[in-house]
């Protein structure tokens, strides 16, 4: 057992030498009005993957003076992350899959990355990048996974749980997303994805089905994953529902998911409008699941309060990169005082 | 005892699990007539960097239907890297420091890369690069070190041991580097550095003597380099006398290089105009130094034998790639067949 760690399927991956690597992407998707708070505007949602970037390796943005934040002015969850990586010494590694803005860090890059269309009235991606997307990804996994014993992947996206909607609809699956809102627009989500899928010939192919209803981020997370996994890795993905539209596709694929952990935040299990275990249960029954329980109800900072509220809940792998601090044994306590102090650094006592 | 891995100083690295990762960058310096063999003509050597890159990954050029060879044909080193990666199973990371061709492949990139300038006649970066190159890859290169127990940084650069020798003078120690050529051209070269050097002040700073006479390559090795080792990982600077430049601005930089491993090939440590094992010792005392001793004169491949004629001699990781293999129990001779089949899928049976 470790304290503040739940385990709902599977038991946890031993730790070892890790490689913590975040993939960044954009979906013009994010800009529908109402789809994403993971921003000031809607507009601007386009920006935040490459703030986020930047902030997780420096500590403070390069391309603009903002760190991201909610139209409320909740602080974007890689300041989690951060705290959590400090408290393991680790330095994460950054993949651009299609962001809009190139974050100043160093970083791995695709060839064929792209920022991904509205999926309301555009194709995702132009036809062919989801398979290049997915090979050169697995390239990169094979590398990560040959270097270390586990491989933990976050994201930063905003707009995803729509089209991790629209992937996992595609694909078969129930698709009980979440959301960085407190309160879910699931039926404007519905209606996205509802627009999309009518573009959507019958293809089963995974590759074709993405070009079309999904975006630069999902298919180039399962090909990092299972590259990792092929080079004999464990794998994290650290996000939430999202990381369900990533079995979906590995799944398609045709992939055994025993060495596969999904590892997120109590707010998006403890959000009744999604599902993550349910639709973990249903695509990979082999792939383990755990949630981090760190209580940030007694924060001094009302921006981390809020958390507890249902705001942001998860994001830019704050929940599994979290997880690795328990699992190498630090306590729910000292994440809370490393957060804090993150916070400070970032926002100032507010 | 190593089989193949002759030591000159310190014992060899353990092994355990690795990173091969290798900088690319590109000099104008290498377009200087007679400078440089890496590439079919002096113009095209400018291209070498990212073909190796595209070449060591997909095992094919992907910008242009040419493998990089010598102006007698001969091919890129990165055959012998590619070969000892397969017998060890791994896959690498390129890292973009500046090259003139941007690969066609997944691959880490400096935000603040440039191709270098002609150090004959020009500065050889902007102002500030320097820094700005060496705190980027250093940031990488915690990532890399925190990933895993051993980081092996290559290199390809045409007209790196020219820069690296206006970079050695001007750091105050002896400069006695090797060549791709099998006839150095020690005279042009100390011809071109003698003129870089009359345009550097008395500056003693490390960033600016780069700035000034250097390149973006071997900035960016130091900062590699001394990353990985602030994050635990022991280091292999895989290249021949290029690798004194890097420990010279290591030193310079006031670090500990008792970490630090070079490992070559026999015919950098046999060319009589250079002298790696002296520099490495007056410059680096404490580390080590070795060589592969893989024969490749009974080679069925002429290309092949020739390397034991001086021509090529090291590059993209070669030795170091092979020193690898060798540490991880393959013996010579699965080498030199793995070289060979590696030889006729590029070039055919010639």
């Amino acid at each position: 057992m470790v304290e503040g760690l739940r385990i709902l399927r599977g038991s946890p991956p031993r730790l070892g030498r890790f490689s913590a690597v975040y993939a960044i992407a954009s979906t013009r998707t994010s800009t529908i009005p109402g789809i994403s708070v993971a921003g000031p505007s809607p507009e601007a949602t386009l920006l935040t993957p490459g703030l986020d970037a930047e902030y997780l390796l420096l500590g403070r943005p390069a391309s603009f003076d903002v760190v991201p934040v909610t139209p409320e002015g909740l602080p974007t969850p890689a300041l989690l992350t951060r705290a959590c990586l400090r408290l393991l010494g680790a330095a994460p590694l950054v993949i651009d899959c299609g962001s809009h803005l190139e974050p100043r860090i160093p970083r791995a890059v695709l060839p064929s990355r792209a920022v991904g269309g509205r999926i309301d009235s555009e194709q995702a991606l132009p036809s062919g990048s989801s398979r290049r997307l997915f090979e050169e990804a697995r390239l990169l996994g094979s590398f990560l996974g040959g270097s270390s014993e586990l491989v933990l992947v976050g994201e930063s996206m905003p707009g995803g749980t729509t089209t991790a909607m629209a992937l996992l609809r595609a694909l078969g699956h129930r698709a009980r997303v979440s959301s960085a809102s407190k309160k879910n627009p699931v039926g404007l989500k519905e209606a996205v994805v509802a627009r999309a899928l009518s573009r959507l010939g019958g293809s089963e192919d995974v590759f074709q089905i993405n070009d079309s209803v999904g975006d630069p981020l999902h298919i180039s997370i399962a090909g990092l994953a299972l590259g990792a996994l092929e080079a004999g890795a464990r794998v994290i993905l650290a996000g939430g529902t999202q990381m369900a539209a990533v079995l979906a596709i590995a799944k398609r694929l045709g992939k055994d998911l025993s060495g596969v952990h999904v590892i997120t935040t109590r707010w998006v299990v403890a959000d009744s409008t999604a599902d993550l275990e349910g639709m973990v249960a249903e695509i990979a029954p082999k792939a383990g699941l755990a949630y981090i329980d760190v209580d940030l109800s007694r924060s001094r900072h009302k921006g981390l309060r809020m958390y507890e509220e249902g705001f942001v809940k998860e994001g830019v792998g704050a929940g599994g990169t979290c997880g690795l601090a328990l699992l190498a044994g630090r306590g729910p306590s000292e994440i809370l005082a490393e957060a804090e102090r993150e916070y400070e650094a970032v926002l100032g006592g507010a």
